[in-house]
């Protein structure tokens, strides 16, 4: 690992936030209505160095924002620890599908598999292999959440109910895998353990714990092995194929930088040997990637050369 | 970079081919007549390394074998070099399409802009902007062809009249193509040199040239920047998400080795920073990979712990 | 109308079933357990004249079948009456989609709207607007049954709880027809009334009331005008195009006999100005179509010269 | 038959026209270059009854106008009678597809047979098997046009070349069909044997012998058997569930007149047992109907209750 001069980051990570201000296209997702209590133009940016230093700029780095679909990393991460990959291999593909993160055509199309467990339907598969009933599956998600962002983070109960009000369309997801044997318990708690999993809640600073470890061979900044290094490389490369829908090809050619994108505005992104990185802006594209936050990102990866082919 | 034991790694090698030949799965392709002439039991791996050693196991290294669609990498460089990556986005996108390689469904569904240059339908896009007529077209690829290998490589015309005389599949694309304005100019040249780029042949270690001058940063074994650090970073990640079409996803997370294939059943494959791999064996599966090709490159890494994602 | 020579139609019939039971393709629908109960070799015929005159031939005509998807024909006849051509369509296309009787991609693809009401997808649309509360869909569909069928036919509990219990590809469309905001009500609800609709059971004597008042302008054998010659030429028209899913056009090519399948083994068809029929037959095809009822119909249509386009 | 008040009908004519001239939605397809020649708000209709009696109403009746796809029902009835139903059906499928008139996904995916003749992928298999050289090919087109109309038809050579130098995509759809083993010959002829059936012009009142012959049992008003009776069911079999692309089911539902639609803005419809109808209007939505023809289809069929289902 070459070393990083902290001063010429931070004036990196300024420019980030002042480029992408410079563009206000895209929206708040509103099919999740409390999303909206997220300021639409909030801009920030963090960025962990392996050793644990973290540098942010831009807006409030304390405010707290779901995970949405960034914490299909968690769940993925949990099942790879606890059962390997070739189990994982049985419950979904890993994929790029080529189409929307909420497709249901391609599920029933190319299914009974799901794509890969990036997409909803892939993640809905494997919520519904989290151990144990409706309160142990919330402990495990507890318990994966604060080993991989290195602190306890909340629920918000908010979006988290309002994800249930509002979530027909993964229910018919679920109840399409369902239908094919993929879902072997009840639908309703599978989909419950799901929709908690993208209610969790982190600041950008917090969220930068997770992509650090992946960046860094599944070790924290305190070189604990967090994770394995098998489950490492794994989720890896299913982030540089399939981190943000139908636009990984494009964000991997742009970056180089391995990464999972949420509705919330949250991009998780994985400076292989370098850093971890959240950016959050909340207005999104029309494949749920922030928009400002696609420009950070590449700003900071041109700039510093952190690409994975490098 | 660290020190590569080199015999090690023959041994290693020498694992890769006898685990493959255990296999006998798939069948050579069978729509190229011509390319039934390559024994379908050939199994062989070649690998260089940065400072130009070359490794090799298994059957006879000099034989020759066209490149088939690993040659996609040629005019994407080429056209990368020429016109930088933006003007290569007017022509094709950069996605994992999620079908085959020869998908025309995808093209008429989402197109007009093929999904990416590894499929037929975006190399026949870019094979459309070599320049000049079909003997400057001819010139256009042979100079390409040599810089990246290192060596003259010859145009196989017996296969060259076959894929011709049996392409209508592609020539299909190609009117698909047109009638969307993407090819500019006249079908028959467009596919003449497409046709042509598929034909070109090389031993297993001239194969190695090009994937090692992608690991390697842009560089060749005499540290000359043959191609630019962006063609490099560009190429090699849309071979990190659509090199083996829709199996890319499955051999990322087996191998993590950027990579290539082709119907004649090479694969080329850069491991990053590490050497450049060509593995051939004909019998592919349906998504036109080499079989035993995959499994040289998934035990390759796995020994030696070549991986992007270290 | 042409005066019917009644021991002929009877000869006819005779030759029709002797024709089917040469065939034993095809096996009996499994995904509804209960539909097993019913002998899967079962083939019969019935064809109910204008003047109420009723025939018979093969198998005991007086078993209990589930009407299952034929009966999407009483909800669209029932909707029709109540409200009209242009509001119905508000709530389902009169579209043949080209895809399979459940498919849920192309209501994903080319939704919100279904393609059209003899799939489930639009039966389903069409179930969420019978009025009021569960009793009430129950009531509305007693009524309509006895009125179309001229006697009260009872619903099937053991099918209707199978349908219940197994429905969740249904499921699945009914939450993908929520989610762009076709079901306005409780999604349990609508498809309580589609599962119960599809568990009517009838006679297949009973059965040809309805295809008989269809070939009749609206009236039954009585002259009584059961319903309104719009909804009649709509309903035809609708079985004529998407009746058989996509074995329509083949079936109409064969037979000229407008018609609707159901996967317990009946087809309901009418001849025009001639009479009304029902064939049973278990074993179905990949379509849902029953092998030997369309055996049965290509034969009557030939000998007794029946069909639309004489 | 019953009898048919020619007064009042004229009068039904002159209002389908006048109610069809309020709407100006549509335009003139435009990928056919010399289709622009005719103008833009022609409007007209032609009615030939049993016995011969023609009606106009609207714009110039002598107008000549080309047939488009609407002369796909000319090589369809042609290799009918030559060769009977079961011949046709190893060249194409008579299901309705679902999609649009020059889909190529739609071959891709459910290939290799066309999914029905009155799509161009159909229409082009079916030219394929003409007999005989380019000259002999349109010989073949000739006889039957005059057999089926009445009259030697010319073709419009600009027509036929515009037809031939923009053809891209049926281009495209041809080598799809070739590759697949669909296309025995030559590609080139065959598709000039296609561009060619397209290029036949007619009035209006010329256009009105075919659909006449269809709605009469094949015979022609000298009641003379023009074509089998088998022949005649199967055609408007055909056009009853495909004939206005993915249109057919609403127009069947609206009118009850199978028809078969043209992009230069014809409509040829039969009222069973009453007339053949020719309507014409080059403005067409985006599924290729006449807007104006349709309108004028509806009122004529609702006016004087010409319904298959009546």
């Amino acid at each position: 690992m070459s070393t990083i001069d902290i001063q010429q980051l931070q004036v990196v990570l300024e420019e980030a936030v002042a480029l992408a201000r410079k563009n206000s296209e895209g929206e708040a997702a509103n099919y999740i209505p409390e999303l909206a209590s997220v300021p639409v133009d909030l801009t920030a940016i963090s960025v962990r160095l392996l050793d644990g230093t973290c540098l942010v700029a831009g807006d409030d780095p304390e405010i707290k924002v779901t995970l949405q679909s960034t914490a299909k990393l968690v769940v993925l991460i949990g099942l790879l620890e606890e059962h390997g990959l070739d189990q994982i291999l049985q419950w979904t593909k890993v994929e790029p599908s080529g189409g929307d993160f909420d497709s249901i055509s391609r599920l029933d199309l190319y299914g009974p598999l799901p794509s890969n467990p990036m997409l909803n339907s892939g993640a809905i598969s494997l919520s519904a292999r989290i151990p144990g009933n409706a309160e142990q599956k919330l402990a495990w998600l507890d318990g994966w959440m604060e080993r991989l962002f290195g602190t306890h983070l909340n629920l918000d109960h908010k979006v988290y109910a309002s994800e249930r009000r509002t979530g027909d369309r993964n229910r018919s997801l679920a109840y399409l895998l369902k239908s094919s044997g993929m879902l072997p318990g009840d639908v309703d708690a599978d989909l419950d353990a799901y929709f908690a999993l993208c209610s969790y809640e982190a600041t950008p600073t917090q969220a930068t714990h997770l992509p650090m470890i992946l960046a860094n061979g599944g070790r924290n900044h305190n070189h604990e092995q967090v994770i394995s290094p098998d489950t490492t490389r794994t989720v890896v490369a299913v982030m540089s194929t399939c981190g943000l829908y139908n636009q990984t090809g494009t964000h991997m050619v742009r970056t180089g930088l391995p990464a999972k994108s949420g509705v919330s505005g949250y991009i998780l992104a994985s400076a292989l040997g370098q850093a971890g990185i959240a950016v959050i802006s909340p207005r999104v594209n029309a494949k749920g990637t922030s928009i400002r936050g696609a420009i950070m990102l590449e700003h900071l990866s041109k700039a510093m050369g952190w690409h994975f082919a490098c």
